[in-house]
């Protein structure tokens, strides 16, 4: 099933219900930078919920940790990001405009025809200053990626978590990169979150270890309801690796821009921890307390971005549904366990009893689920309202539910309705939300 | 009950068991700025997570929203940033060391002596440029705050979200101050976290809804273990209110280093959504749609610090207890629904049966509860390793278990043990976590 799914119409929605906003709007937008709505904003936790749960939370040779944005800039010597990390740029000689070098075709500037200048560096990371004075000695940058925090944590990590070799470092956070051209809505921004995990092992044992995090990995995608053939593995060619990889493989989802990256997984060998060590003057090496076996540890990286997969959820879940002629629906197909809002409850009519119901119900369920209530407007429009976010299950309480203590549960996909019983109700959604 | 934790003791248990590390320490650190490790990462995860419910999901008018950190410069201008967020400070003329200026007393250089040089400002906030050109168009800042992300974007969210005012958003982000002297451990950082809610009235009901907030919140830290008598109530005299303000309690704490603000409630008046209709020229007027009335809402605003709250949190539930001669242990006495382990579950030998029965205890708990299996060194030893974490409930497999299929619970602060069945367990642990 190909994603024909509209951009445009897509990001309309999103704007329109408060899913996702460009930043700043109201002076212009700061472009690369996305704000998330109140819908938005519960999606974007729930897939950081859900990804910490099964990479943290249910291995119990997997810890958390959350290190600052701002860090020393030695890190990023060692990382080979001062170095290495850029684009090369030209600027056009009559008209001054700049291009990457990889975005333009030709000798010429596309605008104006003029000449280039001699292609140039640019680092892709932020500079700022910290402390009073700004100079070479207080230059910081906002980091590009979480992984290097976890390098150079591993020891202190290491030593006060009672783990042993091998055992991951998970971590979520933002990052930042001044890219010249961000682009595809919230597929590459400059500001962006990421999800990674820095997974340590006896070398050797490397392999084994790479294939059980894309394994692993593949099956928290289908668990959050992303369809299965619109999902594929891709390893690198040799010559697309990175210097210190391996071996990489991306997971990619067929966007309606086309395949792309979700995800790389990648054996970066000893790279990090001997590159640290060199820089730090600290000795990385493990010695396993009971083994005795002393060497570096290999890492299995799996980093992942969040706007990206947030992306992934709501296109993938997008459809238009014509019903009847002249009778159409935008529905958001998500997974239970990752919508923004999971039960919405209605009283049918404004009516003191029902509303009284109604809410006590949503005071039940909110402990177990994301929950809304809504009792403006027509029991139908009150569907379609929740289709549009996503949301599976809908409750109405009627005047009959006074009498049989019973509600209406309508069901988002096949638009079905039940009737279930009001002791039912509580254990019915926790099923449903099970991850 | 005075606080009198030593500080420096706090920290090494931080640093010890993996709660908070310096950031960049294999580097010589950066100054200013903290890592939370695997306990820490999760005890910070708590404090969010018990706010977001507390403050957004608990209550039907209030929307959550996550903008980005970077924004429009123009923002920073509307809210007076640019011109009045600074420090004054003096350089010594002879050593060159800078000061701030309510940091010294007197009118020379307390290191060499030396004459100090005219006053000058320095600005709080981070300066990056943004794009391909660092020219004066491209400057941008990290935000020194939250809130103004809410402000630029109250139209946007009001007129996706359905809601009427008296309605909040809410917020919990990272936010930048280039603090010339950072202290206290995580107490001043220059990296921090904020949660703030911005909660839109109408003028005239403004003291009404700051009272429900000041009592709210102060409710919350109850809820979550705080000692009532180390938290106060602090009004700001009308000299100490920023301009903009016409109204502001702070909570305090009384930490180690004396009673220092957890969270200001202040009422901002319109000033923020005025700042903005002029600097962006966009109406921020709201018009109810019942009612008909016409008005720029007044806004009541909650801003707590996460990292103080975890510090908080931590300072508040420390103790060093004399249980015999030559017998101390170190206990955090944490709220259950703040733990960072909320079970430890143990086999009381290294022996397949009870591994098999602990490792499946651990499996059904995990969806409810925090967990953590450990298996390493005495039970009296595995005890005290979770009481420095703040574990409240620590469960043993003993071989009776295989028989009468109950475990050993036992609890953190009164020490004492008691005998429960396992089918009973997942719901007496649930209870104990109810926020």
């Amino acid at each position: 099933m190909k994603n024909t799914v509209d951009m445009e119409k897509l990001v309309s929605l999103c704007k329109r219900r408060g899913i996702i906003f460009q930043s700043s709007e109201i002076y212009g937008g700061m472009n690369g930078c996305w704000d998330f709505g109140p819908v938005g904003c519960e999606l974007k936790r729930k897939v950081k919920d859900l990804w910490w749960k099964d990479v943290v939370q249910h291995h119990d040779n997997v810890v958390g940790m959350d290190a600052s944005i701002i860090m020393h800039p030695r890190i990023w010597e060692a990382s080979g990001h001062v170095a290495n990390f850029k684009d090369v740029m030209v600027d056009c000689k009559e008209c001054k405009r700049r291009y990457r070098i990889d975005h333009v075709e030709g000798d010429c500037c596309p605008e104006c025809g003029g000449e280039f200048t001699e292609p140039r560096d640019f680092n892709l990371m932020f500079k700022t200053y910290v402390g009073a004075v700004a100079d070479d000695a207080s230059v910081a940058y906002l980091r590009p990626e979480t992984a290097q925090a976890i390098f150079a944590q591993f020891l202190t990590v290491l030593n006060s978590s009672r783990q042993r070799v091998p055992f991951g470092i998970a971590q979520i956070g933002k990052s930042f990169r001044n890219e010249i051209t961000p682009r595809n809505f919230i597929f590459r921004s400059r500001e962006f979150e990421q999800m990674e995990l820095e997974f340590f092992v006896e070398p050797g044992t490397d392999e084994d270890w790479n294939n059980y995090w894309v394994e692993r990995r593949i099956k928290w995608y289908h668990k959050i309801g992303i369809k299965p053939e619109r999902l594929r593995i891709r390893p690198h060619e040799k010559d697309e690796l990175a210097h210190y990889a391996k071996s990489c493989v991306d997971i990619e989802y067929e966007f309606p821009f086309g395949w792309q990256e979700l995800e790389g997984i990648a054996n970066r060998s000893d790279f990090d921890l001997s590159q640290h060590q060199e820089f730090s003057g600290k000795k990385m090496n493990y010695r396993d307390p009971i083994t005795g076996k002393d060497f570096i540890p290999w890492v299995i990286e799996t980093s992942a971005g969040v706007d990206r997969i947030v992306l992934t959820v709501l296109a993938d879940a997008y459809e238009e549904q014509f019903l009847a002629e002249d009778d159409t629906r935008v529905v958001l197909h998500l997974a239970p366990c990752v919508a923004p809002v999971q039960v919405a409850i209605f009283p049918l009519f404004k009516k003191p009893q029902l509303q009284e119901v109604a809410k006590k119900i949503e005071e039940n369920l909110r402990k177990h689920a994301l929950t809304s209530y809504d009792e403006i407007g027509s029991i139908g429009k009150r569907y379609r309202r929740q289709d549009e976010i996503g949301t599976p299950f809908c409750v109405t309480v009627d005047y009959e539910t006074l009498e049989d203590n019973a509600v209406t549960i309508r069901f988002r996909d096949s638009m079905e309705q039940e009737r279930i019983s009001l002791d039912r109700i509580v254990s019915f959604i926790s099923e449903q939300l099970d991850f």
